[in-house]
């Protein structure tokens, strides 16, 4: 059996404390995935453990500390040690970026930082591997949260600015101390890092010009509802007159613009260039469990050094009747009755109806329905019954529909 | 100098063309990736060019034939070889993965594949690598830019699915023979790619089932928009009952859905699990350039083997002053005139005005203005000189406005 790679874990806060967990429930997919089975060798926190000792006996170092101060020394050292990292830590990048990206090159190992941005959204390697020579033209879009889910909260509410952070605070979108969020200050660090990836480019992050939320009116809202109009604190960076701008602004967006419809505390990121037009990645921006899967995402491609060839783990039996939901038109004879026979089918082979509409007379009388999920093969037989019923004037049409609720 | 890397080109159709483009044209972007300079040592058409002889003088081989012969010979020769596979192949790689991935496997080489689904979206690349070791529970989207794009316009429409295939083929967004597309084949060989990815099991081309969009009616499109749905068609691949169910349908989704907005030749896929809730991806699905890109960003992923480290190649000047939309909120005194005043102000500095909402009177009285793109600068000017103006009840409040329309 190959020896376990070992792990040392620094910081076990909100991420630290999920990655671990998500590291024990995927240990085997990790196996499976690089050959090697991880085990975390040593955890360093405020209280205890001493990272000179951790760094002895582990192969690769996770950074989850957070902050600049102690976690640039460890990082550094590590790397200097030769130990590939992996951070999530935005703050270290943003303001260290360039001294580490060098000293990960003198050593030859690997740094990487998915979670720094847009937590669960592979942004970061989009940038770097999928684009990575590509000349991209423009990258921007909702880089935090919090805001994201106040801007939503106003315009769906009406409610004042102060009085939605205080909601957001409540349900933990909104930290105690939210400033760093609604100034844009944490967004505009963000927006430092993808600058330099996808321009290839030096940017300090007192370059990053930005402006927050705080300013923001319920009126504004209700006017540009009005102009039909949604608000949106946006990172942009772009190359302008042979240069490059980066900023942070509250913006509204057109109804058509495909960050217009990205709500609540959810992060969404465009990239646009010549050669790919424009790709658009949203998800979940933070949460422990979504940035701790974007940990183990980077730890893997380490693990993995060249790129996985996909291997079959198992043979999944292959599903047939699932459950669905379904758009029902049916041509009906105009006679009184003819709703009550068919919900009567439906009724019959319990099948519920979500909504219905009836239109046009006589020759033209149609019954629309939304039926709600229900196994299809029960569906068939519902419509299969129906079909045989003399008030229909010619074969039902059936269509699926998600009725899911998305966030 | 380092000695180029040397790339053997089977195919040069529409897609073979626009790589072989884009690969000169990025050239010094690869080299600086990659240390080394990409040149294209031979080209396979069917008309010229010899295979042996390609591959004997190569590095790594670009498969753009398309089909599963000789495509399939081609590959598992070169893989043998041990010469690495970027391939755009997505029937290759649905009806004969298992076999390609196995002999890539024994030979230790790689196989590359990102641009065999939904073209320009690294989709394929973050299911291998960001969510290598995520439990999958669902991989669906829109995976045909055709039926998307004839869908769109049905509904958009109105016309009859006849006539918009019509229009579709003359717009180059359908082929002269449509039927892998409009039947779902071509999703579903999507289709059986993602699934094989997302949940590392077997599947056959052959055990997805699916169904096209050839009897959807203007009716049902015309319903559906009163019910607030929208019509796609979809791939979903998803684990249910301890088995795993892929198919291809057309279906209706609420306007809250991701997928809802995405319209056109587009395409977009979803990835969900618990550990990282859902990720969208959207973007084109088809086109010589992005198809090409994504070939592209396959080709530097395989000459780097590890991930790329990132370096500054320049320094970029910082642009602080650029143009933007406004959207402008004025609190003005209700009295005759204030209109034309602040008008005059706008124009003054050349600052044109797209469109206004005025509201309210008396103490109530403000004017909503949408401003067309202008420098900030000369913006900034025509607020300070509008706050002078003694009309105006309170400071003038600003958002910017994104109005460039999207696809």
């Amino acid at each position: 059996m190959p020896e376990p790679v070992r792990i040392g874990l620094l910081g076990r806060g909100t991420v630290g404390g999920a990655f671990a967990e998500l590291l024990e429930a995927r240990a085997g997919a990790v196996e499976a995935a690089t050959g090697r089975r991880p085990e975390i060798v040593g955890t360093l926190t405020r209280a205890e453990g001493d990272f000179g000792a951790i760094l002895e006996r582990s192969d690769a170092i996770v950074e989850l500390i957070g902050g600049t101060d102690p976690a640039r020394g460890f990082v550094v050292e590590a790397l200097r040690a030769g130990r590939p990292v992996v951070t999530a830590n935005k703050q270290l990048l943003a303001q260290h970026g360039e001294e580490l990206f060098d000293v990960a090159r003198e050593a030859g190992v690997q740094l990487r930082f998915e979670a720094a941005v847009a937590g669960a959204i592979p942004i970061v390697r989009a940038i770097q591997e999928s684009f990575g020579v590509t000349e991209i033209a423009k990258v921007f879009g909702i880089v935090n949260g919090t805001t994201n889910f106040i801007l939503s909260e106003m315009a769906a509410t009406g409610a004042p600015y102060e009085e939605v952070l205080a909601h957001a605070q409540e349900l933990g979108y909104a930290e105690a101390d939210p400033i760093d969020d609604v100034t844009g200050a944490d967004a505009a660090a963000k927006m430092a890092i993808l600058t330099r990836l996808a321009f290839h480019t030096e940017v300090t992050l007192g370059e990053v010009a930005y402006e927050g939320i705080e300013q923001v009116k319920p009126d504004d809202l209700a006017y540009a509802k009005e102009l039909g109009l949604s608000l949106k604190l946006l990172g942009v960076a772009e190359r302008r007159d042979g240069g490059v701008s980066v900023r942070v602004f509250p913006c509204f967006l057109y109804g058509g613009h495909p960050l217009a419809p990205v709500e609540g505390p959810f992060n969404a990121v465009m990239v646009e260039a010549p050669e790919i037009t424009e790709v658009t990645m949203s998800g979940p921006g933070a949460g422990g469990t979504q940035t701790a899967s974007a940990v183990l995402g980077d730890l893997v491609s380490i693990l993995n050094g060249d790129a996985p060839v996909h291997e079959t783990r198992e043979r999944l039996p292959l599903v047939a009747d699932v459950a669905s939901s379904f758009y029902l038109h049916l041509e009906v004879a105009d006679r009184p009755g003819v709703l009550a026979q068919i919900a009567q089918v439906l009724g019959d082979k319990e099948v519920s109806v979500k909504s219905v509409v009836q239109r046009g007379t006589g020759e033209d009388a149609r019954l629309v329905m939304v039926i709600h999920e229900c196994l299809e093969s029960r569906f068939a037989e519902a419509r299969e019954a129906i079909d045989r019923l003399d008030v229909l004037r010619s074969p039902p049409r059936a269509i699926r529909v998600i009725e899911e609720e998305f966030v």
